[in-house]
C-alpha cells in the first residue's frame, strides 16, 4: 500500500466533496444528519461486533480498564450518540450569515459571509463517539472531513464510517464527505499534517504530545489546545465560606478534565482562615494537597492534620496539569503576585478570581492571559455546553481563529461580498 | 555570536513588553505614535545615512534599479512615512471591545474581549517603510513585534529601530516593544519561525516562496497569502459596454500587484462582441493576451489584429500569477464552465463576475472559495484601504483567524470572560 498516493487521493476527494456541501441548504444537511443517527441504529450489530473486536485485541495487549471503558460502545452509548445527531440537526447553522456591512464611498456595497473552512482534518483517541461527533458537526456546516481515529479502535471507527456513508449516499451526497484513515501505521498521521494542498484545517484531540506532534510536522494551520494548567485565585476580599464549595467544584467535580483545577493561590491575610476549611473538604474527597511552605504551615498546625494528605510542594508541582486529584497551593502577597505565578505558569487555558473588589476583578480580567478568565465562577464552567455553544468540537489555547471553546461557528471563515454598479477602482 | 540564544533573549523581552503593552490605554498608545513620528523626523539624517550605506552595498552588488527605488527613502518618503504613523494614532482602537455577551441560565454573564495577540513576528523584503508601518499597527493594538527585514536594508532598518526605541523609552514604554532582528544570516529566520514560546503569530510579506517557507518550517501560526491567481468572468448577461473599463481597470491599473486580473473569463456568447473592444482597449496600453483556440480564431479575425500581440495560450498560462502586463483569455459554455475553471486554476485571492443576472451572481458569489468575490466590480477592490479598514497589515488567503485584507482587529484575539456570584458547574 502506499500511504502518500492513498492519501492524496483521500484529500482530493473530501475537496471535491466540499465544493458540493458548500452548496447545500440547511433542510437537506439536517436531512443527512437524522439519516446518520438512523443509519448508526441500523448497523448497531456491525458496529458492536467490530468494537468488540477492538476491545478484545485491547484486553489482550493489556490496555487498562479505564481505556478499555473508553473505548467502549454499547446499545445504549450507541442510542445516546444518535440522539446527539439529532441534537445537531436541531442547532442552527452558520452558514451563510452575513454581517459587518457596509456601503462604502468607492461604490462598493460589502459585507462578509460566513463559509464552510473546506476540508477539516481531525486526529484523536481511543474514543469511537468522536468519529460521530466531528463528523455531524462538519457536516452541519458544509465540511468535508478526514478523520483518523487511535489504531485501538480501528475496526470501530471503520464500521461507524461506513454507516455514515451509507446515510450519505442515501441522500444523495458524496459519502466522501466523511471519510477515515483506517491504516493503522503512525507514519499516515504525518503525511496527512502536510496534506496542505486539500486540507484547510487541522484539529487534533488528544493529550499534549498529540498537540506538540501536529504543531511541529504540520504545514497546515492547526488548534491547538489539550493542556489546561489551572489557577484560581482567592483575594483578600473574597466571601471565603462560598470559597469553598466553588474551590471544590472546581478540583472535584470531574479532576480528568482539563479545566479542573492544579494550582490554588491565596491571599496571604485570608490564607489562615480558608485553607483549614478548604483541606477539610477537599482531604475528605481523597485530594493530595502539595503545599509551599507558608501554606504547609498553617494546615500543619490544624488539629485534623494527621488525617490529611499534605505534602511540601517541589518546584514542578507549579505549572503542572494533574488530571487528577491532586492541588497544588501557594499563598502570594497580593494581586501582583497571583498575576505574576499564572503568568509565569498558567498554560493560557482557564484562570479564576475570587473577589468582592471590582478593581482587582477587572485587573484580573484584563491582564490575565487565556482562553477563559473567570471572576467569582467555578473554572469548569469553560466549557462549549457551559457557554451555550451547542456543541464543541475542541477547546483552543491558541490565540488564532478561535480561542476557548469551540462551536459551530468556529468551523466557518468568512469571505468578503462587494458588489458594485460596474465600479472601478480610482 | 549565538544566534539560538539571542533570539530566546529577544523573545523573552518581547513577551515581558508584551504584558507591559496589555494594559495600556489607548491615550498612552497614542501618544507613544505620535512620539514615534516625531523620532522618524528628529533621526531623519541618521536614518537617510543608513539608508544610503543601503542603497550603495546594492548598487555594487547589481540591484535593479526598480529595487534599488523601493529600498530607497528620502526626506519626502519619510515624512510621508511619519505622516502615516500619525493617522495610525487616529484610527480607533479594536483592543478592550465587548461582543458576544450572553446571561445564561447556569449564572454566567460571559462576553468576550477583544485583546493583544502577545508577540507579532513579521519577515519582509528590502521595504523600509514596513518597519515602520508594522511597527505602529502593532503598538495600537498592544502587540509587541519582532521585525525581520530584507538584509539588503539591514543598516536602514536598525537606524529605524533606534528611533522607535527611543520614542518608546521617552514616553515611558518599554523600548522592547518594537525590536529589530539584524543579523544577516538567514538561518535566524528559520530560527524565529520555531519559536512558538514566546512568538504568538508570524506574518510573512513577500512572495510566495518566502510563504511556503514560512508554512513549511513555522511552528507558530502563519499568515499566508502573497500569490494571488485573479479571474474575471463575463457572464451572457453582462453590459459589456462598461465591462470593458472595469476589464481595463482590473489589468491595467496596477499590474504588479496581487489583485490584478490574470485570467478573463468570457461566456461563449458575449465573447465575438466583446472580445475585440477588450483586446482594442488592453492592446493599446501595452498588454499581451495569452488566448484559448476559441477567444484567438474571434482576435485574429479583427482587422486590426496585426497591431496586436495575440498569443497562444499553452496550459501553464492558466492558473499563473503574471505580475505585469499579460492576460489569458478563455471563452466558456455558461457559468458552471467559469467556477469550474476556478475551482481548478484559483488560488482563492479575488474572483469576480460581471452578470445582469441576480441568479449569476449569487452562484457566483456562493459557490467561488476565496477571500474576496465581486460581482460587478473591479479585481483592484480587494484592498484594506478600499475596505475601509484604515489600515492593512497584510492580504490572507488562508481561511484561519482572518481572510482577505487584514486591518488592526486582525491584529487581535479574544478573551471569554464570565462572572457569576459564586456559582459552581452543576
Amino acid at each position: 500500500m502506499n500511504t502518500a498516493l492513498d492519501l492524496m487521493l483521500l484529500g482530493q476527494q473530501a475537496k471535491t466533496a466540499a465544493r458540493r456541501l458548500a452548496t447545500l441548504d440547511t433542510v437537506t444537511k439536517n436531512n443527512a444528519l437524522l439519516a446518520i443517527a438512523a443509519a448508526l441504529l441500523t448497523h448497531q450489530d456491525a458496529i458492536l461486533a467490530a468494537n468488540a473486536a477492538d476491545l478484545a485485541a485491547a484486553r489482550a495487549r493489556g490496555t487498562s480498564d479505564a481505556l478499555l471503558d473508553r473505548m467502549l460502545l454499547t446499545p445504549e452509548r450507541l442510542a445516546a450518540i444518535a440522539a446527539d445527531t439529532c441534537n445537531v440537526a436541531a442547532l442552527p447553522d452558520p452558514v451563510g450569515e452575513i454581517f459587518d456591512q457596509a456601503d462604502l464611498p468607492n461604490g462598493l456595497r460589502l459585507h462578509k459571509r460566513r463559509t464552510p473552512l473546506g476540508v477539516v482534518g481531525v486526529i484523536y483517541e481511543a474514543r469511537p463517539n468522536v468519529t460521530v461527533d466531528i463528523a455531524t458537526l462538519c457536516l452541519k456546516t458544509s465540511n468535508a472531513v478526514i478523520l483518523r481515529g487511535g489504531s485501538d479502535i480501528g475496526a470501530s471507527v471503520a464500521a461507524i464510517t461506513i454507516a455514515i456513508q451509507g446515510a450519505l449516499t442515501s441522500v444523495g451526497l458524496p459519502a466522501t464527505a466523511v471519510q477515515s484513515i483506517t491504516d493503522p501505521d503512525r507514519a499516515v498521521v504525518g503525511a496527512l499534517l502536510r496534506l496542505d494542498q486539500y486540507v484547510d484545517m487541522i484539529i487534533p484531540r488528544g493529550g499534549s504530545g498529540l498537540h506538540r506532534f501536529c504543531i511541529e510536522q504540520s504545514t497546515i494551520p492547526v488548534i491547538t489546545g489539550g493542556l489546561g494548567v489551572v489557577h484560581l485565585y482567592v483575594d483578600a476580599t473574597a466571601d471565603l465560606e462560598r470559597a469553598v464549595p466553588l474551590i471544590f467544584n472546581a478540583k472535584v467535580q470531574r479532576p480528568s478534565v482539563c479545566n479542573a483545577l492544579d494550582t490554588l493561590l491565596v491571599h496571604e491575610q485570608v490564607a489562615a482562615q480558608l485553607l483549614p476549611v478548604v483541606a477539610h473538604e477537599l482531604c475528605a474527597a481523597g485530594v493530595e494537597l502539595r503545599c509551599d511552605p507558608a501554606s504547609r504551615a498553617i494546615l500543619a498546625d490544624q488539629p485534623a492534620a494527621a488525617t490529611w494528605r499534605v505534602l511540601p510542594a517541589d518546584p514542578t508541582d507549579f505549572g503542572t496539569e494533574f488530571v487528577g486529584m491532586i492541588l497544588s497551593i501557594k499563598l502570594v502577597n497580593d494581586l501582583d503576585g497571583a498575576l505574576e505565578h499564572i503568568a509565569t505558569h498558567g498554560s493560557g487555558h482557564t484562570e479564576a478570581i475570587l473577589t468582592n473588589d471590582p478593581a482587582a476583578a477587572e485587573r484580573f480580567t484584563q491582564e490575565v492571559d487565556a482562553s477563559a478568565v473567570f471572576v467569582n465562577a467555578s473554572t469548569r464552567f469553560n466549557d462549549g455546553g457551559q457557554f451555550g455553544l451547542g456543541a464543541e468540537v475542541a477547546v483552543s489555547t491558541q490565540k488564532l481563529h478561535a480561542r476557548g471553546p469551540m462551536g459551530l461557528r468556529e468551523l466557518t471563515t468568512y469571505k468578503w461580498v462587494g458588489a458594485a454598479d460596474y465600479a472601478v477602482r480610482k
